[in-house]
């Protein structure tokens, strides 16, 4: 993408982007160390909500809160174009109770699964044109 | 994907789905705690060559070794499949003369840029079908 600008995203704009998408990665500290996991997301007000399966290291922290960060990216490779927004945060497991829309599905349907809810601290968006 | 079984891929068909790859994503500890970044990159043995910015969280890790997790994610939303390839391992910079094949680029056409070599330590692929 040699010749390309990296532009930055007002607030509005990157939020937007946030919100329409479905799927993100996830970067966290686990007990194999440093760990990184696809997820399915919702993001509702200050909050992305992930539900991931108990077996995973991701479901690790769900006694939080734990620092994450947490990436979303979007690529045109024909275009050669693309954004990405990234949030820090701190991430705890919440009830359904917490849940206000509709719920993010788990990559695959394992019959136990920890609902985590991932607070926004700082919200970041970029795009390549 | 409720339904959808987690199968777990052989050595040859997770090391060729990486080989075909060139975007994936690094998390890994920064200075700003942890941290996650798209790359651009390029498997070359049991090594991954990754270009980055100077002026990235990412080319902190160049004085290494430092542990990270590196990730390759396919997703086909219409078929409702996918795959993914975890890498463990270290990371630090490397010198060019090191760099075996073709150059992968970084995101943008920044000035400054690192090439940083991670040595794979384990290599795991997963696919949901």
């Amino acid at each position: 993408m040699s010749g390309k600008a990296l532009v930055t995203l007002d607030d509005a704009e990157t939020r937007d982007l946030l919100g329409t998408a479905r799927v993100g990665h996830i970067a966290y500290e686990s007990s194999r160390g440093v760990d990184i996991t696809p997820v399915n997301f919702r993001l509702s007000g200050d909050m992305i909500y992930i539900r991931t399966v108990e077996a995973g290291t991701l479901a690790e922290l769900a006694p939080g809160p734990e620092q994450v960060a947490f990436l979303v990216t979007y690529l045109d490779r024909l275009a050669q174009t693309g954004w990405s927004v990234k949030v820090r945060g701190t991430i705890r497991a919440v009830g359904d109770a917490d849940l206000p829309d509709v719920d993010p599905e788990p990559w695959v349907g394992f019959p136990g699964t920890v609902l985590l809810g991932l607070a926004i601290e700082e919200l970041t968006g970029r795009r390549v044109a």
